[in-house]
């Protein structure tokens, strides 16, 4: 097993003032031990954008109608969304799994089509989905994650996509942490005051329906999304694996949150990549005691942040490992 | 020529919500201002290192001997520093300057050299360079960014290396903007306590030496280095080309705010891409009312800050270009 003392020493003999990497050498560090090794490649690079459409949507707790979800996954596949614009500036599979769209948009060679329904439920009535869905949504999750590593990939990405999957996040975040409405809830892609104040309601009414203390997994199948619960599989599959798990904004974060209150061995894996503008973002990186590498305003989701913050992680990595040290590139190490 | 409406409108209308790319919308608008067009494609990137001695090193305000700014130039030759790494990762070409290193070090089918004379000379005693020599340095800057504009490339990136170098990027602050020398001297590569008061004893020395109001072109001569004034030539080329420059950390920035100073026009042009934890870097960013992509925390120079940052930069123009329209895509754009 590789130290923390052996990487830190990698790097002070690297051809550079000591620490003049900032939080590139802690990201380096991070990595290596994740990979175990003082000379971590990160190989394969594979982005997951898991869709799924969510039956609270039908309460007017988003800016755009639900018919969206299926037409972006859409967008996806013909390559005009922003990811798909970044998954191609980075050489980096990108992965497009329907978990759970409200409309079946049919086969695709580019799909992944493992809906769990046609929607989740509306929790402000009833519980979004069955226990069975949910394990099968995990385990949906836990499987791509375990095939893309098993084909050599040692960097996963997490994107998500879903008309109203914010308000799912929000309580997901609400019901784990006993923080308040006002807190968890933010605009998603747009909302207006009176939009917000109606989501918030809504939320506050679905909280109420179901008020018993639940177990993480409880809590995904009661408020959840099909697409946020493969995230929190995908992230669990992780745990065992020499690789890194790159997470993308609010949503991404809600499912790595709850899968470290699972397995807290995820934790290791994951890097987070931005701070979102979402509402509830910021205090749920400090909640996790994270630093994100970029803060730029983003709130689009698909896993843009992550795609964004990849190349700093790659860089992260291959800095430490390409590097000449002081030695054997003939400099001097040493105060004048 | 394109408007800031006609930008504002293509962003409006691809696939995302509005605004919810945050930062890189405005970096996209800025990118397609200055190429002058609504679907901004980023060509041949080009990244410059100048490498330059300074007198003034010899006073002891650098943790690192001067012998370090011409092995530094060998390592850059021979692919093992941090800049190579990540010119490598992005594929941009890593042109390397020999802007006046206290040692030649001969011919090397990389180097462009272009050394105004072997170092500065110490300018707590007499001016760093005569007039000619300034003016040499600044041309030669201008035709390196000019040749690499001809032959293709629309983005340049600037870096630096030398020894001293930040104590002289400290003077140039300190005598245009009025700031203290408390504001303007940090800690460069790693000065201790004592020699960060050494530092900035030695600059309140050489500041009295020579305490006549100076125009912008006599500071440099006065108090700068080659490899400072060469960058701010090379900006000042970009005025009046369609193309950007994207600005590492403290002493490039030094340079850029010179380069504004002497012509306006070069201001629309620079692309800052990381606040360095040098000392006056952020209060420097602050003055030119700029924000910086990445806040990591580095302080490498090399152009490291500038090539971590690129990606981004290249991902604004991509977006803009490369993303679906709500229309062409089928996706609805409207509140539900």
């Amino acid at each position: 097993m590789i130290t923390n003392e052996a990487l830190q020493r990698r790097l002070d003999t690297r051809t550079k003032p000591q620490g003049s990497l900032g939080a590139l050498e802690t990201l380096a560090m991070r990595i290596g031990l994740a990979l175990d090794t003082d000379t971590p490649v990160l190989r394969a690079p594979q982005m997951f954008v898991f869709a799924g459409d969510h039956g609270i949507a039908t309460d007017g707790v988003s800016a755009f109608p639900q018919a969206v979800t299926a037409q972006m996954l859409l967008n996806y596949l013909q390559g005009g969304a922003a990811i798909n614009v970044l998954a191609r500036q980075h050489g980096m599979t990108l992965n497009v799994v329907d978990a759970g769209v409200a409309t079946d948009i049919g086969e695709h060679p580019s799909l992944l089509a493992r809906a769990v329904g046609r929607s989740t439920r509306n929790f402000r009535i009833e519980p979004a989905m069955t226990p069975e869905q949910c394990a099968r949504a995990l385990d949906t999750g836990k499987t791509l994650a375990k095939d893309a590593l098993r084909q050599g990939s040692n960097a996963l990405m997490f994107g998500e996509m879903g008309i109203g999957n914010t308000a799912s996040a929000s309580m997901l975040l609400h019901r784990r942490t006993g923080w308040t409405l006002e807190e968890c809830v933010g605009r998603g892609t747009g909302l207006d005051d009176v939009g917000l104040a109606r989501k918030r309601e809504r939320l506050a009414a679905a909280s109420a329906r179901c008020p018993r203390k639940l177990a993480p997994i409880e809590t995904i199948a009661e408020f959840g999304g099909f697409e946020l619960a493969m995230i929190t599989g995908a992230l669990l599959a992780t745990a065992d694996e020499k690789c890194i798990a790159v997470i993308d904004g609010f949503a991404v974060s809600v499912s790595a949150m709850l899968a470290i209150e699972i397995d807290p061995r995820v934790r290791s894996r994951c890097i987070f990549s931005h701070c979102s503008a979402e509402h509830a973002h910021r205090q749920l990186l400090a909640h996790l005691d994270v630093k994100p590498l970029l803060d730029l305003g983003m709130r689009l989701g698909e896993g843009t942040g992550a795609a964004m913050a990849w190349p700093i992680i790659d860089a992260a990595a291959r800095l430490m490992t390409e590097m000449a040290s002081f030695e054997s590139a003939g400099v001097d190490d040493r105060a004048s």
